[in-house]
């Protein structure tokens, strides 16, 4: 399967095909047909056709998708029929929220550990997941093939724990800090950045009001 | 100013745009060329020329962006000049964590209570913000201004509360729920879906192993 063209914005969509489709599998539902599901997520059907087009199709003419083998063949593509480990930095209730959803392993992302320079969180374990002190880090990263961090903690302490966790084999973040990381060519990053996200929201409130 | 057509694309780069002129100006800087400015912010410089002729240049020939202007002209546009009241629905962590979350306020978006159904958080309060019980909720929203609801609760409450929140007046979301929230045409949201990120994260790792 040739993927390696699909835009961002196609990939942008399947994870909310897939939730989709996990709640039509949890209701029983085996079969549904591209017009259906168009109804439910609000796309039309032929946005549903080509984006799953992209991937080689998956559904028969008249037939439509078999709900479970669709679900699983976008799981594949977005890489969860393998277990990812992640470790979260920052024990602050924001490190402890994402320590605490559930959401997250019903996708496969594990969290195995948390990581805090506050001596008031030690020997806490947060859902069974223990907080570890920083001094720790190597060890842990040593030991346990961690693929994820997720980033919690303030943007002045980022540049130097992103280095400590890049020279230890963590490829890839997941970046709740405001700045923008630096980082070598073959690590990745997803920002979420929720004050963007406040700010995209008042400029849409004021788009309403003059329209 | 017409800035009715303007991408979502765009709008999305603003907020970054936003926070870096602020760094600029914290730095000091008063004057920056387009060119500087793109170095910094890893984009090109004709891609920063274009974005800001969207809403009619601000840059003069030769002589950069007024770093001090601009940032408040794309504050403007954003909406940051006017200051929004929000409330954040779920007192569980995620919920502490934005009501504590700082850089909101610099943006002018201000937490005036949070909601909760779970008597222990009754009295309450979070860096001063009260956690009051959900039967407050119409008492609280007929005595402010309330223009943001962050939605931190179980997916399983959000259609229901969210009903209230739009009977009584409430016109914008900050969704953590990993739900599509069916809404008026006339009421916003924007979607903070962290399992979606992450799922992104593990097909940009997938990709990258193979290339």
């Amino acid at each position: 399967m040739n993927i390696k063209e699909i835009s961002q914005t196609v990939i942008g969509r399947l994870p909310r095909y897939y939730r989709y489709l996990g709640e039509l599998q949890k209701s029983g539902i085996e079969r549904i047909s591209s017009g259906a599901l168009s109804k439910k997520m609000n796309v039309t059907a032929s946005q549903i056709r080509q984006d799953l087009n992209n991937f080689g199709g998956f559904g028969q003419q008249g037939y439509g998708y078999n709900v479970a083998y669709l679900r699983s063949e976008i799981g594949k593509i977005l890489g969860l029929d393998t277990e990812h480990n992640m470790i979260v930095m920052g024990a602050g209730n924001l490190g402890q929220a994402l320590a605490k959803y559930s959401s997250f392993e019903r996708s496969s992302f594990f969290v195995r550990g948390i990581f805090d320079n506050d001596p008031k969180h030690q020997g806490r374990t947060v859902r069974g997941i223990p907080v570890m002190m920083m001094d720790e880090l190597e060890g842990f990263l040593s030991n346990n093939q961690i693929d994820i961090a997720a980033l919690t903690i303030p943007k002045e302490a980022v540049s130097e724990v992103v280095e400590r966790l890049v020279k230890n084999g963590v490829k890839a973040f997941l970046n709740f800090a405001l700045v923008d990381l630096e980082l070598p060519k073959d690590v990745i990053v997803e920002n979420v950045h929720m004050s963007d996200s406040l700010m995209r929201l008042s400029y849409n409130m004021i788009q309403r009001k003059e329209n």
